[in-house]
């Protein structure tokens, strides 16, 4: 692999492309958006358009060879195939909702996978100022500070975050909220950010214990993924079985906590 | 009213104690802490003891004739009846359990009424360094800005609030779960922080468009109250009747969304 090609090489520019786009997304945080509407609850607006666009161009001049997959021309193209060449899975803007309402809950998520592997991850807040970057096998940074998954061991003492999800269809709906209910028992408490990215940089730093999402795209858990992984936490399929980015179904907490978890998620089927 | 107690100078005082306090909590929060628990789920350390001591203290040196209503004192000397009196209504550190778990939506609430009325209001998050001020007829501010509510007018594009709560007997959580589920056929989304003060200020600001909390106690609302109504929202029970600051309801909205809100939750329970 070529020094240009190097991971670091390939982080700093990740980090510059989350950065830039960040801060088209910070100047147009306080302003009044304009929304499109994909579904009733799923809102894209300019800013994610923008933000996608630019990333890939940016990291297309970079890596000519390289695929990519993203959020925005996803949905504007159907799916694409993960191959095993390095491919930038992206998401220009997580927590649409959120930046459409002015909650700060917002971020850009720009992951590399290579034979599949998710293998580099960048999630930055422009709003918070936080960029959470890893590298498979580097560790996990917090604003360049390294990082690590808390340390509790009890569920009851765990704090847990998930998200009520974009599709209200009653039986999705109902499914969604008897989940909800069966982990209150057990958890200590319950988070909703918005931001399945930040969700998963929150499991990363310790700010958050347990979590769990189903219903979602590749772009929202690439980079998170990593980062979770590299601060010495797991990721896997809330049923128990190994992750498969491709799939809508994501859980993450750290190592101690992962099989009562998991009981627990199973109990709340 | 003298010149030391004019509103204006009451505001001052108090943000100066919000402020004061607010560095013991950031200086902490990084920190190991020395938890106790007063219940499985409800937690007090000594950073909430340490600032409710130095605001009631800071407050009583220049308002020796003013009555006190805090959290960790009510808690300890059991319910303090709120009269006429200018009254401080103060939660030293709101969002307990985030600042535990090192989850950003921490603050200190200081609310003072007088003729119970709700007057004046000082929020303060020192982790995002944001902090809400309002004073009865003088309007809402954010950092100094004023800010007023959202000017959303329609449920489904709303974004609602609320707490999964402390008591996890199998009543309460259950009718949680189903006002949850009852709600979010009806609104876009839903966010949950673990601080009542900071929901009412993101109805304020307009971050929230609506919020609702059964189960607290008043030092989590005296400040908000003031703050969301001089923001140009409104606080009322989620029955639909005049909020009773000394009740464990609150409800909050714009007027736009008041009575469209108080019908989707009657129609939860």
């Amino acid at each position: 692999m070529a020094q240009k090609d190097s991971l670091e090489e390939l982080l700093v520019q990740a980090v510059d492309a989350a950065k830039s786009a960040g801060e088209i997304i910070r100047s147009a945080f306080y302003q009044t958006k304009l929304v499109e509407h994909k579904g009733e609850v799923d809102l894209v607006t300019e800013t994610d358009k923008k933000c996608e666009e630019f990333i890939f161009n940016f990291l297309k001049q970079h890596y000519p060879d390289h695929k990519f997959i993203g959020e925005e021309t996803t949905a504007a193209c159907g799916a694409t195939e993960l191959t095993d060449k390095p491919t930038w899975i992206v998401d220009p803007l997580d927590g649409t909702t959120n930046f459409v309402h002015g909650y700060p809950f917002v971020c850009v998520s720009i992951g590399l996978t290579i034979g599949r592997i998710p293998t580099l991850g960048v999630v930055y807040n422009p709003i918070m100022d936080e960029l959470f970057t890893a590298i498979r096998g580097k560790g996990a940074f917090l604003n360049g500070k390294p990082i690590k998954v808390s340390s509790q061991s009890e569920l009851v003492k765990s704090l847990l975050a998930t998200e009520s999800g974009i599709k209200l269809d009653k039986s999705t709906l109902d499914a969604t909220t008897n989940r909800i209910n069966s982990l209150l028992f057990k958890v200590r408490s319950l988070r909703m950010s918005g931001s399945c990215a930040l969700n998963l940089c929150g499991i990363a730093c310790g700010r958050l214990d347990l979590f769990y999402l189903l219903g979602f795209g590749p772009w929202d858990i690439a980079a998170g993924a990593v980062i979770v992984a590299e601060a010495g936490g797991v990721v896997f399929d809330p049923s128990g079985k190994e992750l498969d980015i491709t799939t809508p179904r994501i859980a993450a907490s750290n190592p101690l906590l992962k099989e009562a978890f998991i009981q627990a998620l199973q109990q709340s089927e």
